[in-house]
């Protein structure tokens, strides 16, 4: 089967993604019986192309890798929009790979309802639109007869949700926990090992694991967006990362953390989802773990989720320092699941 | 649609199955539109079962339960074999849940291949034709355009080969760690906290964990087995539980358990599956971890499993604390990924 792609946005994500799917050309030919071929690519300042045809992803890479710009790459150069891209696209599937919005969940919102519009389906990374906006977008999808995946979104690609819908068949998500941002979880373990939060900070953000203002993860904003994702996903929670009781590691007091070592306990940002009463709680917060707690061990930029359930008990998946290779991997495998459904004929899912 | 079952072996595992089937009759059919129907039963003692029409599960369970025997059922009692109910049932699935034989992996196998031959497909929580024939059943259940499912044998309901399957598609797996045994997870807890084997071994006994003869944990053939069939399965490994580099917990010395956790480090059980030059080596052996390893929280009876992969890195699944309904769930989930894959009219899987 033929599968036509529209990446809107195409930062590390998506340069990865796009190796990810030269160096798997073969396999998907192979294994799944897919070919990909990829339509249009939006970004934000190095120019979009949009064409009936696939365009060549080698040189889209050695175009943005030598010149940093798109805009010698040919007569596909476009000076739509996205919006506009993916009305006129002819995609099977849009990508959605823009950066997380923590107001709104937008452009990206609208970027997947248009795409749904058109008749694609939609694989994103963006916790955006799941935490502000996924009953909406669900219920879009669904009467489109559209695929939506994200497995990106909050465990990079390490299976969450498709763990839930493929092998847990009649099991009940009844509460979630987890670490669930890689960048407190490194500062606090260099805080750990005696180096102030500025110090910490500024490595994360040398070694690319934070962002250079890292207050969307130091003030717990990132891992309310992850946990609203899975709390609306899994639990049906109909939230927004605002409804979240967050408290993020900013006003932490170093000798809490030192103090905390002394005793072999670390401090751990951890997010939780609950049912109370029939309404699904959500709260971040850090929290002092000894080291029989399982997360005590998950360090670096590690991260783990903890899903209770009413027939399995816990189960607890962990992901060892993701890092790009990931989360390009996350949108190749949403990518092939989907390929699966449509070959199944399966109209609508999650 | 209607799903007919075979249950050969009605051990605790059977008869939480049934109960499961029971409870979930309802969801089954408005979730899943799979109306399940049960035509044979075969305990090793107490009588068996066969029907062209569904047994009443209720009854089956409350004549085991007050009467300790099958034998005043009614005229679906059977002197026939598990192997001649097998070729004489119209089921659309077997379900084995006979009991490890460590030497050969019989009569489970045997149940297995009858059952293709007959046109069913096979659900079984006995690792045993996994670890000694996982190659040779699953070319004939391809043959036979038959499902061959077995989520039970090693994490009881948690998904390790659905998860590999259903949710991580071109991924390779390169290597395979885990604590795999129950009992000797328990026992050398127990031996942390002071407490010395034989006395573990007797609380394990008394609680349910272990058989009352539990070599086949503290040697390690279980992990042995387990191991095996995660490689077999998993990396393609040809091996068997004798091919296992296996070092059990016997001639553990006190000592070595109480010295380690003076200084905070745990003696546990771990299995190994690695790929050495093109071929996949096993081993189970004890090892000392400290609290940064994440396998040193997993204590009681919880069991863990490391996948190395090429595209996602290292993924950790834990299970804590499974009991009978986990394994009863990995049955049900199993059946309920069967029965999709027949309405997808699939042939074959694994």
């Amino acid at each position: 089967m033929m599968l036509q792609l529209a990446l809107i946005g195409f930062g590390n994500v998506g340069r990865e993604f796009a190796r990810l799917l030269l160096s798997r050309r073969e396999w998907l030919r192979r294994s799944e019986d897919i070919d990909v071929e990829v339509l249009a690519i939006a970004t934000k300042r190095h120019g979009s192309l949009l064409s009936d045809k696939a365009l060549n992803l080698e040189r889209v890479l050695h175009e943005l890798e030598e010149k940093g710009t798109l805009r010698g790459y040919g007569p596909e150069l476009t000076e739509l929009s996205p919006l506009e891209i993916i009305e006129r696209c002819d995609a099977d599937i849009m990508v959605e790979l823009t950066t997380l919005n923590i107001e709104s969940g937008q452009p990206a919102i609208d970027h997947i309802k248009a795409a749904f519009r058109a008749g694609m389906s939609v694989i994103t990374t963006n916790k955006g639109p799941l935490s502000f906006a996924y009953e909406d977008l669900r219920g879009i999808a669904r009467s489109r007869g559209a695929q939506f995946r994200f497995e990106g979104t909050v465990m990079d690609g390490t299976p969450v949700f498709s763990l839930v819908e493929k092998t847990l068949p009649g099991c009940e998500i009844t509460g979630i926990c987890g670490i669930l941002n890689s960048t407190t979880n490194y500062v606090l373990g260099e805080m750990y090992r005696g180096k102030d939060m500025e110090q910490a900070l500024e490595d994360a953000v040398r070694f690319g694991i934070a962002e250079a203002d890292p207050s969307m993860d130091i003030d717990g904003w990132d891992a309310a967006a992850k946990i609203t994702t899975l709390a609306n996903v899994l639990m049906e929670a109909k939230s927004s990362p605002r409804r979240v009781n967050r408290v993020g590691i900013r006003d932490l007091i170093p000798e809490a953390v030192t103090n905390a070592a002394r005793e072999g306990r670390k401090i751990k940002l951890i997010a939780y989802a609950e049912r109370v009463k029939g309404v699904v709680k959500t709260m971040v917060r850090p929290e002092l773990l000894g080291p029989e707690n399982l997360f005590w061990s998950v360090d670096g930029t590690s991260c783990a989720v903890t899903l209770k359930t009413d027939l399995m008990g816990e189960i607890t998946v962990v992901e060892s320092n993701p890092n790009l290779p990931q989360t390009a991997y996350a949108v190749f495998s949403d990518m092939v699941l989907i390929a699966d459904s449509i070959k199944r004929g399966v109209a609508s899912s999650s």
